[in-house]
C-alpha cells in the first residue's frame, strides 16, 4: 500500500514522523495532509538512505535544484560534482533532467548518491532513445513511452514530472493563442510533436490509468508537468496554459482515488502581478494539491542573472502558496550551467523560499531572522555567520576590508545601532 | 525660481521635455506630475551636464547607488571607481554618503565627475566633523548643521536626505516599543543622539522653514530620511516607523508650499506581506509623493546575498508604486562594498525596477521584454545580447560550453522552440 492508502487507514509511517519532527508540527498533522492530499512526501519505495521531505501547506516551502546532462556535454562526474553542489548548499530535492550521454547510467549515480528525493521527466529518455535509434520523436510508441517510465521507477526516482494534462484540447488553444513564443518545455515540446504527427491523443493522458498503476507500485509521486507554460512575458496566464491547469485538475483527484501522491507544476516567465493569481487558481482547481513553480521569472530581460529574476517570483509565488520551488541559475537561458551556477541558484531559491515562509507564516520562519538580528544587534560575528545561508561567504565578505572597531567597514566609527544603544541607555538611566 | 513654481505656472522647462522624451510620455504630463508633487527632477540650479532623470508617478521606476568611503576607508579613487560601476551598470543616481576622509573634496570630485544626478545626507558631515572636533556628536550646533546642508547645496547636491520627520514624539514610540534592532539608520541615529543629550526637538523639524529657504534656493529635492526605518523582519511596521511617516506627510505638504520638490524615504527590513501596504500608505498620508525604498529586504538571514534579498522586495515595492529603489550591495551588514559589489547591486535592482514597471503597466517596459522573447524564439543569439542587461556577461556565459547546433548548451538538439516550431509548423501546413 502507497503511503496516502496507509494514511487513510490512520497510519503514521516514520518518514511522516521525521518530517512532522524537522517541520516542529504534529505528526497527525502531516498524516492528515497527505490524506488531504495538501502534502507530499516523495519516496519511491525503493530507496533507502534517503531524507524525507514533505512537500505542501503549512511546511517550509522547498527548493528543487535541476541538474542533468545535455546532448552537448555527457558527463557523468559534471553531474555528481553537481549534485554535491545542489545538496551542499541546501537543495531539498534534485532533478535529473539528462538529455546526453548514457542516460540509465547517470540517472543511477545519482540516485546511488542523492541523500536527497530524486526526480527525472521520463519522455526525455524515452524521446531521445527514440531519435537515436529512428531519427525522430514521432517514431515513439506507447510502449516506449511507458517503460522508460517504468524504469525510472524501478530505479528509484521518488517523483517523475508527466505532461499528463497536455491534451488535444490545450494544443487547440495554444494553435489559436498565436503565442510568441510557443513551448517552452521540453517535455511538453516531445509529446507535442508526437501528438501533431500521429495525429493521437497524448498517451499520458489516455492512457492515465496505467501511469497511475506504476506509480502506485513505487509510491513515486506524480508531478504534472505544464508542457504549456509561458517561455514569456507576453504568453503568461493565456488560455492554453488555463486549459492544461483546468486538466490537471481532473488528473489530480483521479491520482487521489488511485491512491497516488500529486504535485502540479506551474509557469514559468509570469509578470510580478499575475503570480498571486497563478497560485490562488491552482490551489482552487486543483483541490489544494502542492503547487510546484519553475522561478516564476519575472521579466525575459535578465539573462546572466535569471537566479535573481527567479528569486522574485518565486518569493511571490511562495507568499502566495507555492509549495515547491524549483530553481533557476545565472546559466539559464544561455549554457548548461556549472556547479558554481548550481550553488548560486539554490541559494538565491532558498532566500526566495524562506522570504515567502515569512509572510505565509510558516512554523518556525520568523525565529532565524529573529536570532540573526538580535547577534547583529550584538554585533556578535561568529553568531552571524552561524546563521548566514552560507557563512563561509558571509565571513570572507565581512573580512574584505580590514576595520577598526567592533563595527563593519560600512559604518566604521559610525555604527548607528552602537551609536542609539549608547544614547537610548544613557537616557533610560536618567528617566 | 524653481522647477516646481515655473511649472505652476504653466512653463514647460528644457529638462522636463528631457525627461519626456527619454520616457516617451508628453512633457505636459510632466510638468503636471511635478505641480501635483508626484514627480520630482532633482536638478541643482548650480549644475551643469547633467542628465536630468524624472521620478515618480507614470515613470520607469528608477535605481540610486550608495557610494562614498567610511571611517576605516577614506581613499577618494576607490570611490570615483565605484561612481564609474554604477553609472556604467545603469544607476540612475549616486549618493555619496562618505563618512571618512576629507568628506568635502570628496563630494566635490564625484558631482564633477557624475553624469547622474547626486544626493546627500549632510548630516553624516556636520556630525563627523562635530565627533572629529569636539568628541561627540551632541556638540553639533543648530548652525553646525545648516552649514553643512548649505555647503552641500552650493556644492551642486541634487538631492539630500533630512530626517526631518525624526521628531520627539516618533522617539517616544521608539522607546515604548522595545525593538529587537532599535535603529539602523546612521543620520537617525546622529539626531536621535542629539536629540536625547541635548532634550531638544529635532531642529530638522524645528527649523523646517529654514531647511525650505535652502532647498529652494537651489532648487535642491528635499528626500525625508526615515531615520525610525526598521532594521529587522520583527521590527517592520511598528508605531515608531508610521509616527515619523505621519509627520512626514505634513512636512511634504510644506515643502510643496514652499515651492520645493520632495521624496519619502521608506524601508528598510519588511516582510513580504507588508511591502505593499507600506507603499500604499505612503501614498496616502503623502499625498502621491515619489516614495523611495532602500530595498526593502525580505528577510534578515540572507547576509552575503542581500541584493537578491533587495531585489525581491525592491520588485514588490516597485509593482505597489514605488518610485525610486536604492540599491543594496552584496556586501550590505558585512563590509564597504567594492565597485564588483557596486554593480551586482545596480544590476539587481535594476531588475527589481523592470519586473515592478511591467506589473504596474509603465509605457514601454514589456516591449523590452517583448523584443527579447522575440529573439530568443529566431535563437538570435546576437539579438539577445544586446537586449541583455549586461550583454559581456550574456555573451561570456552563452559561450562558457561549446555547442554544435544553434541553441545553448542547455538542450542541445532538442530545443524546445525548435522542436515545436517544426511541429506547428508541418501541423500549419497540413491543417
Amino acid at each position: 500500500m502507497t503511503q496516502l492508502e496507509l494514511a487513510r487507514k490512520g497510519i503514521i509511517l516514520p518518514q511522516m514522523r521525521a518530517v512532522a519532527e524537522r517541520e516542529g508540527v504534529e505528526a497527525e498533522f502531516i498524516r492528515q495532509g497527505i490524506v488531504n492530499g495538501t502534502i507530499v512526501i516523495s519516496h519511491n519505495t525503493t530507496r533507502k538512505d534517503v531524507v524525507p521531505y514533505g512537500i505542501g501547506q503549512g511546511l517550509r516551502t522547498k527548493v528543487n535544484a535541476n541538474i542533468g546532462t545535455s546532448s552537448d556535454f555527457g558527463d557523468v562526474d559534471t553531474e555528481l560534482a553537481k549534485l554535491q553542489a545542489a545538496v551542499e548548499s541546501g537543495a531539498d530535492t534534485v532533478m535529473d533532467l539528462s538529455t546526453g550521454g548514457d542516460i540509465s547510467s547517470i540517472r543511477r549515480e545519482i540516485i546511488a548518491r542523492s541523500t536527497v528525493p530524486v526526480g527525472t521527466v521520463p519522455v526525455y529518455q524515452a524521446g531521445i532513445e527514440t531519435i537515436r535509434e529512428h531519427g525522430a520523436i514521432v517514431e515513439m510508441t506507447v510502449d516506449d513511452l511507458f517503460s522508460a517510465i517504468e524504469e525510472h521507477c524501478r530505479d528509484g526516482v521518488d517523483f517523475i514530472t508527466v505532461h499528463c494534462g497536455l491534451t488535444r484540447s490545450a494544443l487547440d488553444c495554444l494553435k489559436q493563442q498565436k503565442r510568441v513564443a510557443d513551448v517552452v518545455s521540453r517535455g511538453g515540446a516531445f509529446m507535442i510533436g508526437w501528438m501533431l504527427h500521429n495525429d493521437c491523443e497524448n498517451p499520458l493522458y489516455e492512457y492515465y490509468d496505467r501511469l497511475l498503476e506504476l506509480a502506485r507500485d513505487f509510491d513515486v509521486t506524480l508531478s504534472l508537468g505544464d508542457g504549456m507554460r509561458p517561455g514569456c512575458i507576453a504568453d503568461a496566464t493565456d488560455r492554453a496554459q488555463m486549459e492544461e491547469l483546468l486538466i490537471a485538475g481532473e488528473l489530480v483527484e483521479r491520482a487521489w482515488q488511485a491512491g497516488v501522491q500529486v504535485m502540479v507544476e506551474g509557469p514559468g516567465h509570469v509578470p510580478l502581478n499575475q503570480i498571486e493569481a497563478n497560485v490562488k487558481l491552482e490551489k482552487s482547481i486543483c483541490k489544494g494539491a502542492p503547487f510546484y513553480v519553475l522561478g516564476p521569472l519575472v521579466t525575459d530581460v535578465a539573462a546572466g542573472y535569471d537566479h535573481i529574476t527567479a528569486a522574485i517570483g518565486g518569493a511571490v509565488a511562495a507568499a502566495a502558496g507555492a509549495d515547491f520551488l524549483c530553481y533557476v541559475t545565472p546559466a539559464e537561458h544561455l549554457s548548461l550551467p556549472d556547479p558554481d551556477d548550481v550553488r548560486e541558484g539554490v541559494i538565491a531559491s532558498r532566500i526566495a523560499a524562506h522570504a515567502g515562509d515569512i509572510a505565509k507564516g510558516v512554523k518556525g520562519a520568523v525565529q532565524w531572522d529573529l536570532e540573526m538580528s538580535l547577534a547583529r544587534k550584538r554585533l556578535d560575528w561568529e553568531q552571524q555567520e552561524k546563521l548566514s545561508l552560507q557563512p563561509e561567504l558571509s565571513r570572507r565578505v565581512h573580512h574584505k576590508h580590514d576595520t577598526t572597531g567592533e563595527a563593519c567597514s560600512m559604518c566604521g566609527n559610525y555604527c548607528a545601532m552602537r551609536l542609539v544603544e549608547d544614547y537610548l541607555g544613557i537616557s533610560a538611566g536618567r528617566c
